[in-house]
């Protein structure tokens, strides 16, 4: 369903040794056992039908209601907007996707508020704040703001709250009387569109979630059955070449890959970007780029510029698709573009991958390929877990805590104090 | 209208020297003499008449027809797409917008064109093909199937072509009777957009191009009277830095600057990185973010990830920006987010912006900050020439030609092979 194909090995012969079976189980062991551990919640979301049930419950509670419903709105940032945004766009040419229009209101800026609240009416909308504390200045910020504008309070119907057991925020949606569904504490953001902060938006959407989470279920199942250990080998190769390989480029050829790519960016660089048992500040630095169209903005610089990328490829295979064709024209004066005369458009956004894959191999630059059979809830879910267990795998390796953002931190509080002082 | 303002001292007093005046001469000098040479005639444009001539000329005999036209559709890629789409995405709040959409045709992800032709029909459509040589195998193909897909021959006035001077693209419009604006040859894509491959588009939607130009001319001008030194600062700092610091993000507080940054990643990326005067690879690595946004996502990696990135914040001052507020609304449970109330969302975009800074600052990142004071033509005009300059400066002092992208041709070479020889 989707093939993973990595090309290190013509690098590895010439400086950094293949890794030793002894190097894959220790990842492995470690992972496992931080597994068990329970300090993250991650691994265990394809496993668990809670996200499933709750959901369920919430939309059969109110069926009449959301059939009525045309647009839903998110109120959330980062891994409470990312993951469910990324899915979304991947799928949204799959025929069980309803009309209903997905918007996101997580951004403080004063253009991007009005732009998304436009056309907006109550009557026909549903708002989903999603904040695992309910502090999130932008999430309660926006939230206020969609609390008075809307006179939601009076209208609790067309709010619903996903958050953690315990927190805050639950505890003023309970006494609020606004419907709530809870995530386990241990779940990270980054880490949560498997848990209801995904499944819920996603089901009311119409999304076969049940597949998307045996998608990752299989993919998790089989890497605890040693049967995914390239997961591990690339995890080894980017962690321990990452002082010369800083930079991680995931270039995904389809638009649909776009909101992903932004998802992956978080994932990777709040995840891996921390300071390491040992007191050092340490990193691997994501690039998200979408092709053909970056491979006139970004990739010069890939092929010419400092050695300090590797790259994976995140394709899908496009054999059955022959429209649109590129028509038998010809242009007089311009017969060097004849060639691809006939083709269709999906063969030639394939070759572009192929060749400038072949490009960069020729370069010497460490190179590796997702390729997607089919994109549909079972692939893309398969695609999430994966890239959340190499985060694991190289955080891991490079002995950090994956699963926290202390330096996002500082920046709330320098916030709040400039609020306090002077007005 | 624009402030720079640069907090490299800090930096500098532990590792790097304060640059000699000699220094900032040497690069004076050289782009001077770099500028009267010819070698790119981005230079000149904000001095010539002729892309405000040549544009005006083509929409004063077209009065009539443009009059009908609800959809500007721009085929191309890269520099004939990026700098038009970045400007009006930071000026469609002006007045003087017309309600004309701009689409743009670059992609050849099938999913992608179908999208982006949804709602197109031939009567009210205006096609912009914009192509240095016409043979870029994108713009092409995609130029070939809207010719063909809504008889363009037959109907020549939808059809407008911008290319460089005697190139293939420009004797084939001839030959076809299509309107054809040609630019210097000396004009590279990503530096393109104050030639008519911006200035036509632009003044077709209704902007005052001419305030554009006047802005950018005015920034030039006070560099070469040497009133701009700290862009020659800057450009030392980051050249001279670049084994230390590989990695520039320009951090945009508005999704204003959203296309602004994928024109920012193009110039910086395709300009610098390059294989300099003494064979080696070398680059500086382009990141653009969009604030508050993406604290929640990259922030983590820049504060606490390896110390291998500068910081340049872009803003916009919103003294007069008062509305939207976050309203008095207390929530039980979640006071610990009462100290914004009352406040406007500007405020607390602001305000996020300079805690983000500090707390950059506090960790020993090196930041520079460019506040706008109002988004218009002038300011924009200024803007796009400040990071065009920037660009040069430092190509200049990597010993590298900015203005060429040999390793995108390797690509495009394979392309063709592999299309030959096998369908």
């Amino acid at each position: 369903m989707i093939k993973f194909e990595s090309f290190y090995d013509a690098i590895r012969s010439r400086s950094i040794p293949n890794p030793s079976s002894e190097a894959l189980d220790s990842v492995y062991e470690a992972i496992v056992k931080e597994k068990v551990s329970n300090k993250s919640g991650y691994y265990n979301l394809p496993f668990e039908s809670r996200a499933i049930q709750d959901s369920r419950q919430y939309i059969q509670a109110n069926q009449e209601f959301l059939c009525g419903i045309k647009h839903l709105v998110i109120i959330g940032v980062g891994g409470s907007s990312l993951g469910t945004k990324a899915i979304d766009t991947m799928l949204c040419h799959l025929p069980n996707r309803k009309a209903i229009e997905l918007k996101f209101l997580e951004h403080t800026d004063p253009i991007e508020i009005s732009k998304t609240l436009q056309g907006i009416t109550l009557a026909d909308t549903l708002f989903l704040m999603v904040s695992k504390s309910g502090s999130t200045i932008e999430t309660s910020s926006l939230a206020k703001y969609v609390i008075h504008h809307f006179e939601l309070l009076s209208h609790p119907k067309h709010l619903v709250v996903i958050t953690d057991e315990d927190s805050p925020l639950c505890h003023w949606a309970k006494l609020k009387e606004i419907y709530c569904i809870c995530i386990a504490k241990n779940v990270g953001g980054r880490f949560s569109v498997l848990s209801s902060v995904g499944i819920l938006p996603l089901m009311i959407l119409g999304y076969d979630v049940q597949s998307l989470l045996d998608g990752a279920k299989i993919f998790v199942m089989n890497f605890l059955h040693r049967k995914e250990d390239h997961l591990l080998r690339k995890a080894i190769f980017l962690a321990k070449s990452r002082e010369r390989y800083q930079n991680n480029v995931l270039f995904s050829y389809s638009s649909s890959f776009k909101d992903f790519n932004s998802w992956y960016v978080q994932l990777w660089a709040e995840s891996l970007g921390k300071i390491d048992a040992y007191g050092k500040k340490v990193g691997l630095t994501p690039i998200a780029l979408i092709g053909s169209i970056d491979q006139h903005s970004f990739l010069q610089l890939i092929v010419q510029g400092s050695l300090d990328k590797t790259v994976t490829f995140l394709n899908i295979n496009r054999k059955n698709y022959t429209e649109p064709k590129i028509p038998d024209l010809r242009m007089e004066f311009l017969e060097n573009t004849d060639y691809v005369n006939g083709a269709s458009f999906a063969k030639l956004i394939s070759k572009q991958q192929i060749a400038t894959k072949e490009t960069l191999q020729a370069e010497g630059i460490p190179t590796d390929e997702i390729v997607i059979d089919f994109l549909c809830e079972k692939s893309v879910g398969q695609l999430i877990v994966y890239f959340e267990l190499l985060t694991s795998c190289v955080g891991k390796i490079m002995d950090i805590n994956t699963y926290d953002q202390p330096g996002v931190e500082f920046g709330k509080i320098r916030l709040k104090e400039m609020f306090d002082v002077k007005t």
